[in-house]
């Protein structure tokens, strides 16, 4: 089998850059994973975990690799890439799988040198768990990676993250930036928002009288806060048009509970059934 | 093995009537268990899976039975129990496992005759599965039930009542009815509520770009909506309260995100994951 690339460097080897590394070389995709990160622990703790062969800094990650994808948080990403572009080969492919796209797009591809392809991808499968620790090389399996292609993008290099995604079990979609940020503002950014808020009010000495539903519900608040800080901020217009629709859903339930009116009350959570019931459990 | 009751009715044979059932014939709780319930094929099916010995109507079940277990949805409790409660048998034990529980036991006890007892009662066993299909003889091992006495409490029912759930695996903690409504508003109400509305403003056509996330924070909202409404009805004032600490706090989110003030934002992060740590996962 001939893999992909020779060798593929993971920048950051949280849950989601391990876990690319280790599939990466489990499933032949790379022949050689290189790993970058800020904590010698956690980049020696990836190399135990098989997730990558050697831990080197960007610069030498950037000489050396044929491909690059940066797992950071989305507010260190831009400036990684841009710190490592001039390094890299010609024809080197870097991607990313930063949580939201158009702002960190826009501003990769500002000052991406010409020597090298940049794609924008977001692979959905993140967890309130962290750390190399938690990784898997199966994560990506039956999960939906998106890909932002820009006028900029060159298909050569969009096909190439298309198949490197797709050899890690992935199903790729394509949209754009905004449209990808405005979805998972709503998808994605509105439930952490919320079930940190929700935590939020509920005091620890009553969590005894606590079941499933306040852990499922609030189960995704235990995330880093840093990270999500950092979407947050990096999607505000979206996050916010995303909070007006819940503020606006739950005034509704506000008006219906304050008249007593039962039908309504009744209309708003068959509706919210009927929505949920199509997800399945 | 004596069980602690020749026989016992269960009124109600959904999740919780179900799996009282069966886990009171499991364990030794009961001789007989008698289920009433209005869908033939519900009480069919709970015969089957060996929740119930028998079905009857709630005036044969009065009639026979040492103590009876109310699992039906609020709004219907209050009325089941004064029909049955004149024709049970003197000192017949008397006992619910509805969500909200001060209007339902102030209405109980207004009326109640002198010949029975009644002892307010709620397992946090909830789920958004129903009906006796999901039942199981241990969904109440080192589950929580709160039992609400009030000044009409009769001690020795209490005690029974107590002893009858530690014995099907409960931690049983004693509230009065309306601290119990106003912790559950927070613990379990709003967590519904919040589900629902997040649920009914994100698109089933956007579900592909889900992840883990939005499937926990929107799972309860599959639960049946007619229980729910009579739930929130029945709960009203301490579940607006709920909501208002809830919208308060998005709104603090919403000023953060406007603002840009990342500090604020991390703060609301930290805090919420710092309360959810403690819960465990």
């Amino acid at each position: 089998m001939t893999e992909q690339f020779d060798t593929l460097a993971v920048v950051g080897v949280g849950l989601i850059g391990s876990s690319v590394g280790l599939a990466a070389r489990q499933r032949g995709r790379a022949r050689r994973v290189l790993g970058v990160g800020r904590q010698p622990a956690t980049l020696e703790r990836a190399r135990e975990r098989g997730a990558i062969d050697e831990a080197v800094d960007l610069p030498t990650a950037a000489r050396r690799a044929d491909a690059l994808v940066f797992c950071t948080p989305v507010d260190r990403i831009a400036a990684q890439v841009m710190e490592a572009a001039p390094l890299c080969r010609r024809g080197a492919l870097l991607t990313d799988a930063g949580s939201t796209k158009a702002e960190l797009i826009a501003a990769i591809e500002e000052g991406l040198p010409d020597r090298v392809a940049f794609v924008g991808g977001h692979p959905l499968a993140g967890s309130e768990k962290s750390g190399p620790d938690h990784a898997h090389p199966d994560l990506f399996e039956g999960r939906v990676v998106v890909l932002t292609p820009t006028p900029q993008t060159r298909p050569s290099a969009l096909d190439q993250v298309l198949i490197f995604w797709e050899g890690l079990g992935a199903r790729v979609r394509l949209m754009t930036p905004e449209d990808h940020d405005r979805a998972l503002a709503l998808t994605s950014h509105l439930p952490h928002l919320t079930a940190a808020a929700l935590a939020g009010v509920v005091p620890p000495e009553l969590y005894e009288l606590t079941a499933g539903g306040f852990r499922d519900t609030t189960r995704v608040a235990g995330g880093e806060p840093e990270v999500w800080t950092a979407i947050f901020q990096r999607n505000r217009a979206a996050v916010l048009a995303a909070l007006g629709h819940l503020t606006d859903r739950l005034a509704e339930f506000r008006a219906a509970l304050e008249s007593g009116d039962a039908a309504a009350l009744g209309g708003l959570l068959s509706q919210a059934k009927g929505f949920r019931d199509a997800l399945g459990s």
